[in-house]
């Protein structure tokens, strides 16, 4: 057992509220700050891309006892549906039983903070925090930046408040303190498809579904309600953009041509459309994520990435995991805790933000693409008969545990032997022979 | 002539103080707020690199006719000075009469300050400026960030404020704004050799010395009062490090084993070692540079770099000389004077950024290596023989005004006809024949 500490977690969201169950269970004194309103409390809409929770996320949640209790929101997917102008084709994620998991934010995030309550953590809404001393622990709280301020001192800050972090704005700066944001020149903007009146699903309710288009997609995940939340990513700006979508007809238009299969399913297209707002898209890379014993940053405000490998709150909630085996490991030595902590996941967080601005590539233009379809069914079909020479990358990310970092790597090896194989001649027609999967074989060992 | 205005330049640097001659020329009215003291009322030393002003530095000074001012100050280095352990080698920077200009920066600054001042520019010195509203061009100006704040309307506010500039910290709080900063593990040291009794010269007064050792280096640019300021790069921990170096003997034995003559030129070595701070080295890179028609950023305060090209100030002093031709182009029309600048300058800077990079290891590593030594023999020859077919990059960046981003591809090009040429059989001694001039020729001809 620890040492029982007065902590706090800055930041109300789903990391912020995971860590806080975690600490509590340590036996550690745990308030969570937001400067947000209780979200149990708001209407929360309008601006979310649902969760696609995954192997990761789960451990995470089964490590403190709560996986189950979020299972009763959780909506498995199977497979990708994928909605070409002409025709509907589906890709599986994995082996069979292998789903991703659709969970609306809103509603795990109200689960997350009941769950941490009764557990024993105390939350405090509406208070804003306009600095940390890094040095003691001391957060400085008031209604505005230049208003008065007051200060609340703990033995230990955790900064879980997201990609624009006030706890890591301190720490940017300081000297030698490593920082990048990259903005896409792409955005994001909710829409909805409602339920039928019976309450079932106007889409096949197990898939993850896409309209990949090349520079701009649509996509669509199941709520428990029956509804779907789609969101579309598109260019700010240039020939199809938000920029250039002005008025109800121009966006109808678009969706009739472009996304015809939704049109009649989205009812209030235009209306959503012009009321939901367009949302940026952002990677965010630093270094330290602590400072000393005293603050650590976790989850998104120490790597936001985009959002198109559905990874981002599972690497936050994988953040928590790596944390408690450091603290089992290393008991109340929490400089090296934190020490540990860093080294281990910055190069994992690194390579999942490279994974993901990757797949945006992957969901928008490939799965449109027969090759690209010919190449994962290659894989599977070798998968299939060698499970323990070839696992696909994308069931490395998803539904494994191992390193972020190894599966880029292994990715990317992978590739080339893909590469290699696709330029065989009439591949289209042996891929699933004895021929092919010798000479993926042979391609394994020279390696 | 533009329609006169009334605009504000933060930071008294060297960029600062030649924008606010130009901006004055044209005929606004220029105020120039620094937070520190006047540098000409306080001692400015043990914490600089010298500067070496080349051909773009010289370009925006005359530009405004106070390049003659500053010769006045500045000592012509033709060559690189390589002291290895056992030797001293010699390298040409260009042609016959082509320069670099050792100045020191304490002593440029102020004469930058006086011609500003001649020219009607007004100085503010001691005046913190802590925040700035973008909209409106006005300055929040106090004695502490917490305490209270004066406000300043401008009509115009440049940040040239260096590579913590408080008038980016505003900017980079907006969306879509992309910024990065990265720190090296190695920083740099202030040492000095003074003059001989008769003010003359310890070393050959006309060269950059350099004594090139792998992970560290030092270097020595000679002062006007004979005196030369040296700068030690070395990482921050490790073997050969800031932190293993930690009392007198162990400084004096250090540079003792791998500077051997710089021993007896440096007297207060181990005084000025522990005395002088030990600074760090910063890439910071953004975008955008500027807000509508209201602020620009300009210098470090946009693109700080490392200094191992020798052209922070160069490529600072450049973006002067691009946004001049922009004001002559576009006169009022101060939209479209931004714009145009920060598009101009953008890839250029990221470009001088990467040379910079990689120019320590050419400094540190490659000087000391007899391969790299032959390669530029072999470049300089061929292009004594072939001006307009190749100009050799380092006189792409120092000795020309063309694009750096321009220079950087073609660099690149360059450098891989020569790892072609460097696989020639007994290349060391055919190295100045036609036989390789012939395939030089044949390999920019296949291109």
């Amino acid at each position: 057992m620890q040492t029982s500490l007065k902590i706090a977690v800055v930041g109300s969201g789903l990391v912020g509220s995971l860590l806080a169950i975690y600490l509590k269970k340590a036996g550690h004194t745990v308030h969570v700050y937001d400067r947000s309103p209780d979200i149990r409390k708001i209407n929360f809409s309008g601006r979310s891309i649902n969760l696609a929770m995954s192997n990761r996320g789960w451990k995470a949640l089964d490590g403190v006892g709560v996986g189950d209790s979020v299972r009763e929101i959780a909506i498995p997917m199977d497979k990708r549906a994928i909605h070409l102008v002409d025709k509907l084709n589906f890709q599986n994620y994995g082996q069979e039983g292998e789903s991703i998991y659709s969970i609306s934010r809103g509603t795990l995030n109200r689960k997350m903070i009941d769950l941490a309550e009764q557990a024993g953590a105390e939350f405090l809404f509406d208070q804003k925090i306009w600095d940390v001393t890094l040095s003691d622990a001391t957060l400085h709280i008031g209604e505005t930046e230049r208003g008065e301020w007051e200060e609340k001192k703990y033995d230990m800050v955790f900064g879980a408040d997201g990609a624009f972090s006030r706890i890591r704005h301190r720490m940017q700066r300081q000297s030698m303190f490593n920082y990048s944001q990259e903005f896409l020149n792409m955005g994001y903007k909710e829409l909805n498809i409602p339920a039928n009146t019976d309450a079932t699903h106007k889409l096949d309710k197990n898939s993850f579904h896409i309209w990949p288009r090349g520079e701009y997609m649509l996509i669509a995940l199941p709520n428990l309600d029956g509804s779907f939340t789609c969101t579309l990513f598109m260019p700010f700006e240039g020939e199809n953009s938000f920029a250039s979508l002005t008025d109800r007809k121009m966006v109808e238009d678009f969706f009739t041509k472009n996304f015809p299969d939704s049109i009649e399913v989205i009812p209030k297209l235009a209306e959503d459309f012009f009321k939901n707002p367009t949302s940026t898209l952002v990677t965010m890379k630093c270094f330290p994520w602590t400072y000393e014993d005293k603050i650590a940053l976790i989850g998104d405000a120490c790597h936001a990435i985009v959002p198109f490998y559905g990874q981002g709150m599972n690497a936050g909630f994988e953040d928590i995991t790596v944390l408690n085996e450091m603290i089992e490991e290393y008991g109340d030595d929490w400089k090296k805790i934190f020490s540990e902590y860093q080294l281990s996941r910055k190069p994992n967080a690194d390579a999942i933000a490279e994974l993901s601005y990757r797949n945006f590539m992957e969901m928008s233009t490939k799965t449109a693409d027969e090759k690209f379809l010919l190449q994962k069914k290659i894989e599977k079909a070798f998968s299939d008969k060698y499970p323990e020479k070839w696992i696909p990358l994308y069931s490395r990310v998803t539904f494994s545990d191992r390193p972020y970092a190894e599966a880029l790597a292994i990715g990317d090896f992978q590739n080339g032997i893909m590469e290699e194989i696709l330029k065989t001649d009439n591949i289209e027609n042996i891929w699933n022979t004895p021929e092919i999967d010798n000479k993926i074989l042979q391609l394994l060992q020279n390696a």
